[in-house]
């Protein structure tokens, strides 16, 4: 059959061919039988289609719905059709077959289908709408970040995964055999993104980060994809915040604009502005807590349900489940952490949004003799810092930072429960496959 | 000195505030005296602006080159000053010193400065014009790429790069301690790039892979990352072919544009269009390099000389040094990769630019039986890889893909000889810092 001669038409602009023969390809959605006409409709990566052939056609080819097939055919104007047409078969050609024991089809709902299965049947999966918008998403969510940053005089880097030692003294590190010598992946890109604004003031990086941890929760990922940034010339960590609501503001205003009703399937409102989140320091989300829940039990950190219940705090008083929480102790925090002038706090924050943390960040020590007395105050020896201290040496700007967990980040714009369902392969520690 | 009230500008906005008094932040690049003046040429992210005080002023703050300042003044128009005004200082604060005894200096040339310095000190070369430029050419070419796949119906994924095996058959793998297992380091998004295929019929990644080859080239690195893009619904690598011609066009277009008069310190000419980079088949370019240049030594390879010399070949032949090379034996290829047809000969490509191969690709196998039986006879069982068959069953299009390395890509548009150069923090057989 010669179908080379007529170039392939994507789905999305079928409407502009009315009449003349074209040739479509992707996989058989859905098929239909009514007497002796059939109807196929045909997913690519544009949209959807619905074509027409004879029933016999398709007994013939043996059609069933995930193969892989082109189309040849005219399309015609049909007001019913999703697409404004619906495309008159005159051929059809099956480029490659799907098996017939697929445990799930992707014109089915996945709500019964349990997430190992979603997981080992990926790419199916993707085939479907509700797996499918979950990378969508995540995928503006990327290009939103980067370019909302590339307007602010930010430059993209690149650093490495593969390090001497950690950034935060050693735990949870996975270990590499690197030659003859042991290796590290990288926890985080903080030292390198602290070198990056000495080069170039305004530097962020996507990428992934690995954590060995063993414990296995909904949350957690030994793998995961931060977003990091780190800005210079900073007066408190308050600048880098008003960043972060400016850029989430943006990023969701990206999603609402280009998924608003397919994101209205999965969460109950509109993704909101972030301008008007509120920033509470540590101390004061303690006593609104104790307050509002009796929670007295808390001193050095928050736990899961601490931030679930502060985001409803939020969104009584300031309208947004999203709060900045400022102030943590400093002790809990990295060495690298600035000093918040009260007693014992840090300029670091978290931000947690519908009930989750999402983001670290703070202003770091900028001054080479502060890092040294820090790490001595935690009796950490500087010199084995010496080759990360001597950057502090070149020209350091008053500079903080902060990381976005990529797949968090998906989880709350789509209501998942499960950090897994964000990642295309998730890693944890029983996880290594697919 | 309170500066807090006046927010700070940055210096390519300088024209908008004639007159008015601003706050200006960055690091001092020069610093003239001329009598009781001086002249203090102060960079940040955005620009150069000469600032203008009295000599005495800089003597009593002990200011030098590097150092990292906030100068508070107003701009008065001055024909003869880079921004079109110079601004007349009325308050200096160093924010932050750099030491005094620097290897080098951010206005200085680097000419006599080995790599082994700038790499040591990259965030002071950062902030050189030849280093820095690399660098922004580096995450200019990242963004067009991901923006000219964007419009072209591509889905960035994000994939593990922790895996349980390699895409290759296991040489040159790094292994990470894994929990109580072993894991290895990602030699390429292969698999999984061919399996979002199977979902989204367009993916494209932008992320490292890792090689543990002892050998330390030029031209190799342990880490670097890779611009991968895999599309479905192809008839013959031809197409794969084409897009990169288009794709690189697009991003030397961008880049001429934006730092058309900064390349041209680096290299003789313009990026060129790719649009017309000729394809000749692998056995073709046997033939012409035994003509031109006498080389009957090739068989199943080419090496670095003959790289270098069929860019030549294809400069005097199409006006573009740069050739496809397509149909390379398939042995020597991956088990994934689609016969040619012609007896022995492989569905894939590279593409040779200025003299180095900078993309692999090429159109894969895309039935399970016809990958099972090129595993077998290479002597390998099938069941090894068994979960990766499987999603062959899902749906699968006839599909290809590249992979371009990004660093390489870099030098090439940079002419830099040492892929060291183009990586900010390169890792090889006996680099693991900083």
């Amino acid at each position: 059959m010669a179908t080379q001669a007529t170039p392939r038409v994507f789905i999305e602009t079928l409407g502009e061919s009315a009449s003349t023969e074209v040739v479509l390809k992707g996989w058989v959605y859905r098929l239909r039988i009514l007497g002796k006409t059939a109807f196929l409709i045909l997913r690519d990566c544009t949209g959807e289609a619905q074509c027409v052939l004879a029933a016999e056609a398709l007994r013939k080819h043996r059609l069933k719905a995930e193969d892989v097939v082109e189309v040849r055919g005219t399309p015609r104007p049909e007001s019913r059709a999703k697409a404004g047409c619906e495309v008159h078969v005159s051929a059809i050609r099956v480029l490659n077959r799907a098996a017939s024991n697929l445990p799930f089809l992707s014109s089915h709902g996945l709500e019964s289908v349990g997430l190992e299965t979603v997981l080992q049947y990926r790419p199916l999966a993707l085939r479907t709408d509700s797996v499918g918008d979950i990378f969508r998403v995540q995928a503006a969510l990327l290009a939103a970040f980067r370019q909302a940053l590339d307007r602010r005089h930010f430059t993209e880097i690149v650093t490495s995964k593969i390090v001497g030692g950690g950034t935060e003294g050693g735990t949870n590190l996975f270990a590499i055999d690197y030659f003859d010598r042991v290796a590290y992946l990288a926890q985080s890109p903080q030292f390198y993104k602290e070198h990056g604004v000495a080069g170039f003031e305004r530097v962020y990086e996507t990428g992934h980060v690995y954590r060995a941890e063993p414990h296995a929760s909904s949350r957690h990922l030994t793998e995961y994809y931060s977003l990091d940034l780190e800005v210079g010339f900073i007066d408190g960590p308050e600048e880098v915040i008003q960043l972060e609501r400016e850029l989430l503001t943006e990023m969701f205003e990206m999603l609402n604009s280009r998924f608003g009703p397919a994101l209205l399937k999965y969460r109950s409102e509109r993704l909101p502005s972030m301008l008007d989140v509120p920033c509470w320091e540590f101390a004061e989300c303690l006593e609104r807590l104790r307050e509002a829940f009796g929670r007295s039990d808390l001193t050095e950190d928050l736990d899961p349900q601490a931030e679930r219940q502060l985001c409803e705090l939020a969104r009584e008083s300031a309208g947004i489940p999203a709060v900045f929480v400022l102030g943590f102790p400093l002790s809990a925090r990295p060495f690298y952490t600035a000093p918040r002038g009260i007693a014992g706090a840090a300029n670091s924050f978290d931000l947690l949004f519908e009930g989750i943390e999402i983001t670290t960040g703070g202003q770091r020590l900028h001054r080479r003799q502060d890092l040294e007395a820090a790490l001595r105050a935690r009796s950490i020896d500087p010199i084995g810092f010496e080759s990360h201290l001597a950057i502090f040496d070149l020209g350091m700007p008053p500079h903080g930072g902060l990381a976005i967990g990529l797949e968090r980040l998906t989880c709350q714009a789509m209501g998942l429960p499960n950090v897994r369902q964000a990642a295309l392969y998730p890693r944890d520690r029983y996880r290594l496959a697919p």
